[in-house]
């Protein structure tokens, strides 16, 4: 969940916002899921839309990766909260030219994803439009202890990665250029995978949380901002798997690249203090600073990096 | 909120749910919300998508309007289920030709009727598509007490509806046919309000309760269906005022059809047992029968009504 993935995000941000007054919201706008007391009970919202030829495309998603895709978009914001997914409600636009079948297909793939994580639809709503549209908002829970934030990182906090990171870029460009093979590569793009159960049993150890939803740089930029400090990414401490790499290569692409600046591999990012570094697993990319700026050390070098990865809207 | 919303509608919805397993959803698809047991709270949940084209035109409504409906259609979702609105994410769909003034004048819409019920926006994103399409996931709260359902109609009671009916349809129509004039008409469409304040103070007496969202015949046959009875409503008794009469003939149309067949007046419609009906306010439009269908009695004869209402799969 990102309102703000629109160009001069912040800019935006700050004027169609505001600071939430109802003392039931611990955490509104500007995480993955927004975070509301009810009674003794930390419930989490989320939502993510999905649009057809923007997020997907039906020359290489089944209507039934669609609808697992969608569940798993928002269970890895839930997951990223500390949270565990319960409901969710789910509302699809159809061009009229579509047929039934693929909504029953849709929600074939929703009602499998739900099984796998033990959660149940509990509405939504099915309209017309020009586009396949899938939006899904999704109801968790969390005990208050788990719960964790982008804005907890501080300076000396080392920043890991539960995953191999780039692999669901380099599918989605081997579709959009037409190379044959590579289906594992391609899989990670049409039936990604929440990562939570990963890092559940050291929650207590991390201090700050996102899901790579738009690249490792763009996370990072995200945890920094709201935490007040900078970071430095270890280029080469970025696990990128040999197959992701000649995929990339496959496609002319940079596999570097697709892990900073790609997105959709739903890997956790996460910050420790350095003493609890070995109370938890995952992959040391990087380092919280307090100088302000995201910087990459590369063979030696550092440079900065700019922006939020990639965007939605800047494409 | 309606997953129904499409020809053969029961057809379908029998295949793609199922009977919810989790003992928290004391609702799951099927009513105006879902409500979900967290603790001792018991939360309402649903969504509704408007889209342009379908929903709505930038042709005759400004941003700020869509802005406002968007919301007030949810918050009417929530008040039909006996309860209060809290909290709602928003996803918005923005064509790249749309510059951020109108996603600025869309919030705005929606933050002025956040303050007129003490609501808050919690989070939700932002992406680009061909059309312009707000979902919006509102969260409510319910005394158990207070929770009205589809389901709670019985033989004999008596069905009544919170106020004037038609005129949205009618603003609509005269849009649509470029009707110059009927200014007060053409609002109720484009400034529909959420109407639960009229039943908060009489909600105990109230059986079953349906906003009325696609047409009283529409909304009449939902009750009926759920609560396995029939109906049978008056048409001389159904509340249309005189301007909507004249509106809906300026545009060629019968108010009464708008009525039965429109939709979006947010009007609520419930049904109280004989003994009660000195207990609420309301105008008497029909009788629960124990006969299934739903009859509409009209200059002395009576004559079955089919189906659904005003249906935007069917259009």
């Amino acid at each position: 969940m990102d309102i703000a993935k629109i160009g001069g995000e912040f800019e935006l941000i700050k004027r169609i916002t505001k600071q939430p007054t109802n003392r039931q919201i611990i955490r509104g706008i500007g995480d993955d899921a927004a975070v509301i007391k009810f009674g003794n009970n930390y419930l989490l919202f989320t939502t993510d839309t999905m649009v057809e030829g923007d997020h997907f495309s039906l020359n290489y998603f089944t209507p039934q990766q669609i609808g697992k895709k969608a569940v798993e978009v928002n269970v890895s914001d839930i997951g990223a909260m500390g949270g565990e997914p319960k409901f969710f409600l789910v509302s699809l636009v159809i061009p009229k030219i579509f047929d039934a079948e693929i909504i029953e297909n849709i929600y074939k793939g929703m009602r499998e994803t739900c099984a796998k994580y033990n959660i149940e639809i509990i509405g939504g709503n099915i309209t017309h439009g020009n586009q396949l549209i899938i939006d899904i908002c999704m109801i968790g829970e969390a005990l208050k202890q788990n719960l964790k934030f982008r804005s907890n990182a501080k300076p000396g906090d080392i920043i890991l990665v539960s995953g191999d990171l780039g692999s669901s870029t380099a599918g989605l460009n081997l579709f959009l250029k037409n190379v044959n093979n590579f289906d594992e590569v391609k899989r990670k793009h049409t039936e990604p995978e929440a990562k939570f159960y990963k890092v559940k049993s050291f929650l207590k150890y991390i201090n700050a949380m996102i899901d790579v939803s738009d690249g490792l740089a763009s996370e990072v930029t995200r945890i920094c901002e709201q935490s007040n400090t900078g970071a430095i990414i270890y280029a080469d401490s970025i696990p990128i798997k040999p197959i992701t790499k000649k995929a990339a290569q496959a496609c002319e692409g940079d596999a570097l690249n697709f892990a900073l600046y790609g997105g959709e591999d739903f890997e956790l990012v996460y910050t420790v203090s350095e003493e609890n570094l070995d109370m938890v697993k995952g992959i040391v990319v990087g380092e919280i600073t307090e100088k302000k700026g995201i910087r990459l050390l590369k063979d030696g070098k550092e440079q900065m990096l700019d922006g939020h990865g990639y965007d939605h809207f800047l494409v």
